[in-house]
């Protein structure tokens, strides 16, 4: 959805003014679109490139040295007139001659060409090339009339850098043409685009279907699919790009999978992951690939795969540096000279594995630890959709997910020490460091860190354990917590249920009960105390601000440690039978 | 909505193995997250990001010459681990000490607290910054409490530019407290993302509202107030940003407009232009603005504002360059020392006004001719929703704003060389280039080079014209159509109506019917003709090749055409009263 624009009508020239208001160590303005904004060599032959607006980077971020001389810049997805792509070309100019490249669609090769006649009337050798790298848009036999999209970038780079080695205009056009023939696009459409004060998109995906054959100007695909997960979308872009692999290919190709906006770039790599690995496989060796938004259709969701086959001297232009406002590449001068980490000083990073063993007592009270932390994995397993609905009133929704991993994690780290000698400190500290290390976040660290000092305060070598010696390890539990997590009583926090958890577990155990029975008097405690919560308000600035809507729901991560507790009472009372 | 997955549960890792498959020439996975892939100058100082992932390009994306050492990658809006921290930390560390930076939530805190007390016990000198630059997140007076949004991206470079330039560990972290310091962001959120797997978004914002202060996971913001115009947008941020100006700022500022994900590049444009304008108004120079997704929220919408009030160490750091898989500054050697290219040259690209008087019988076609459009103009403007339905059928739904761009273009430019003595020719070239240029798109330049042809065929010189001559002219309009647009009839265009136009006109004047009387019976034809299109499928591959679902509707080229001839066959009826 578009949702930011002033007058909806005047929307790309505001962007233009706004485009070149950022980017004036780039490009100025002229009638039409932009030029660099330095003089380039004389002589040199300049490429013109332009299209509708709505693309971007393309076409006008992509001016600049080693790029682009110019971009022609026509209203959102619709092409520039003859005269905006004439007087771009003019400014353009620098006596080698005007390249204009655009995607083969009708609107811009009329007026390319119109621009074309008029330029060559005066004097000023023009070449149009369009690119036609969209396998979708017309069978391989009719290959001339496909679109161009995603390709678009591949041959204006090639043309452009040729230009910028001083080539003429002959051979310009030469390689321009050679690097449209070498490349092919596939895409998949997920949802459609708005145009700026539209209130409907150009057209919709239906839930759990993708439109495969993408265009870039709110069109839909040409079949509707269901949409696979990602390994399957990257083997069939793979594998319908490369059905039409030249024969003359050699082992090398520059490769673009491009975001068409709304297709964020974590899930760009999750495909790339794939794609680098399918085209590996093939036996081809990918140079310098793309993964990114370079050809996007405003807020479209969706994907498209372009190869281009190189040979010597498409490589070389595919390569070449640039430095325009958003395409960007050579960097620092000397910057990869220097010599690459070596793999094995990289994996070297870990940490000891060894440990002493612990006392008999120590042992014991390992394996009553190891007993409780699975009674917690299986409740928390349980829970783990109620508590994520309960996370996400207020936050991500991801606290019943980082409890499973933190709690499974721990029984495991726990398990690998356990019976090898470990006492009771040593096995939390390795199960909390596999919490925090595998739940992450904040409930992480502070079960982790909680559970290393429950073990600390036990320690490895005592010759005996009593009740009190319990309950001193939960509150070494609790000061860990509210040290690190900063949380005070009523913040809405853990720290809500496991305040009275300790203090009824003290009073209980101080008047004579057995732990067994305090325990469970506790988590009873924590419990309700957890449920009340909900009557809080969580404390602004030290989490997430926001949750003045989770008034009414309990905080999370106090349920999620209510219900450990009471599910250990249930242990401990089972051991005592 | 994030709809590429392979196992949700995996996303994170399945995304960052992408992400260095794509970029082995900038980094090297580590346990825990990304470093460098090239070896640092021993004793460098090693600047360590992180937080949770699904912000690319933070923090993964900014690893390498010139800005971080390593990144930290949790779980999607999950602080990683301790011993995530740790271990990339191990990793970056060339024996200068370790700074880590992060945005200032909970988990990170605590996390890279821990890792950092680890290191500083293994003799790894280590300094912590947290980034505090949300100014919607906490009242100033506790400012150290706020969150860290896009200002991450200006503490992390300051310090990573200050760490490249040699600076010691004191000092980087200096520059980058005084960095946090300088710096401040307000945002808005404009609708929710989605966690990958998850079928809901994680908030929602009403149709015409939005979050003022946003979060960058998945948070609505503080409050909901209705979505201004992008000025008014561009106004509250620069006020709220501006209102904590440090009373010691000088004139110049580093700014970034940031997109969150689905607020897409010609949006921030806009956006950017209002606020280009009112910082100047408020004496800033802004240096090096960044407009586009530095720190995103997976596909997001929304948009944020940071202003770094620079002084001239930090302005330094700003402007130092960088080479990273998402983010390079620095370019080709020498690339922007050319010289800037005047403005008169920019400038200077335009065309003759002047004319040659056409003879009297050519200035009262031309006469006829501007009424004749000033008629179409009218009924065009009132077709312009109906032409935008049918349009959006199979193309974009611009017919409609296209053609009355066109056509007002068209009337203006008429009037303006109308009554100067202009010839028909004269007039219709005028008025032809003039709908080409303003219409734009395949439409703009069809209607624009047929109306010059008609004019053509009349000439600016002749003494007197017959109904034949103006049966001529039609088929000059209809002969540049067809080779201009290359459609044949039947392929669902504007050809389909013109076609019998034409063939109408001629038989009816051939018969001796009166050139009004034959314009109406061919005006009818060509509406019958135009809905007749209905029929039709476009021709693949010619143009937009999808619209399949097209058939059952009418082409609206050929209706407006349609609708053109009928309303000037009224107008030459009228006449002839």
């Amino acid at each position: 959805m578009t949702k930011l624009f002033n007058d909806p009508s005047t929307f790309m020239e505001d962007a233009l003014d706004g485009f070149v208001l950022a980017n004036a160590r780039y490009v100025a303005k002229v009638s039409g679109g932009v030029v660099r904004a330095q003089e380039t060599k004389p002589g040199k032959v300049a490429v013109v490139v332009g299209g509708g607006s709505g693309h971007y980077p393309a076409f006008c971020g992509v001016v600049g040295p080693g790029f682009a001389d110019g971009a022609v810049v026509g209203n959102i997805f619709t092409s520039p007139s003859t005269d905006d792509a004439y007087r771009v070309a003019k400014a353009a100019d620098g006596g080698g001659g005007v390249l204009f490249s655009t995607g083969n669609y009708a609107g811009d090769v009329m007026n390319f060409n119109l621009a074309k006649d008029k330029l060559v009337a005066e004097g000023i050798d023009t070449r149009n090339v369009y690119v036609t790298d969209d396998v979708a848009s017309a069978p391989v036999e009719d290959a001339h009339k496909r679109r161009g999209i995603a390709g678009d970038f591949v041959v204006f780079k090639a043309a452009s850098a040729a230009a910028e080695a001083g080539l003429s205009l002959d051979e310009v056009e030469r390689i321009a043409v050679r690097a449209n023939e070498r490349s092919r696009t596939m895409g998949v459409g997920l949802a459609g685009c708005t145009m700026p004060g539209a209130t409907e998109p150009l057209f919709t995906v239906p839930e759990g279907m993708m439109g495969v054959g993408l265009g870039i100007h709110g069109e839909p695909g040409i079949a509707e699919e269901k949409l696979p997960s990602a390994s399957d979308l990257a083997d069939l872009l793979v594998d319908r790009v490369i059905a039409e692999k030249p024969d003359d290919a050699g082992p090398k190709v520059g490769a673009i999978l491009n975001g068409l906006g709304a297709t964020k770039y974590e899930e760009l790599f999750v495909v790339w992951g794939r794609v680098a690995r399918r085209l590996d496989e093939l036996g081809l060796e990918v140079v310098d690939p793309e993964v990114g938004e370079l050809v996007t259709s405003l807020d479209m969701a969706g994907i498209s795969l372009t190869l281009v086959y190189l040979d010597d001297e498409l490589e070389t232009y595919w390569r070449a540096g640039a430095d325009t406002p958003a395409y960007k590449k050579g960097g620092l001068e000397g910057a990869s000279d220097a010599p690459a980490r070596s793999a094995e000083d990289l994996a070297a990073v870990s940490e000891a594995t060894t440990f002493a063993e612990g006392s008999p007592a120590s042992q014991k009270t390992a394996t009553q630890v190891l007993g409780a932390l699975e009674v917690m994995a299986a409740t928390i397993a349980d829970a783990e959709a109620e508590l994520g609905r309960i996370d996400a009133v207020a936050g991500d929704g991801d606290h019943g997910r980082g409890m499973v991993k933190g709690v499974n994690a721990a029984v495991e780290a726990a398990r690998g020490v356990s019976g090898d000698g470990a006492g009771v400190e040593t096995l939390l500290a390795r199960a909390g460091e596999a919490w925090a290390a595998k739940a992450g976040g904040t409930s992480g660290v502070l079960w982790g860190q909680a559970l290393k000092a429950f073990g600390a305060s036990l320690g490895d070598t005592r010759e005996s354990y009593t009740d009190g010696d319990t309950v001193e390890a939960v509150q070494a539990f609790l000061d860990t917590l509210t040290s690190l997590g900063k949380a005070s009583l009523g913040d809405k926090t853990m720290v809500d249920a496991l305040t009275p958890f300790v203090e009824t577990l003290r009073s209980e155990v101080d008047r004579g009960a057995s732990l067994a029975a305090a325990w469970a008097s506790a988590a009873e405690v924590a419990t309700k105390a957890a449920d009340e919560t909900a009557q809080l308000r969580p404390k602004v600035g030290r989490a997430r601000p926001l949750a003045k809507k989770s008034v009414g729901t309990p905080d999370a991560g106090a349920i999620s440690f209510a219900m450990c507790m009471t599910t250990v009472g249930e242990y401990l009372a089972a051991g005592k039978d």
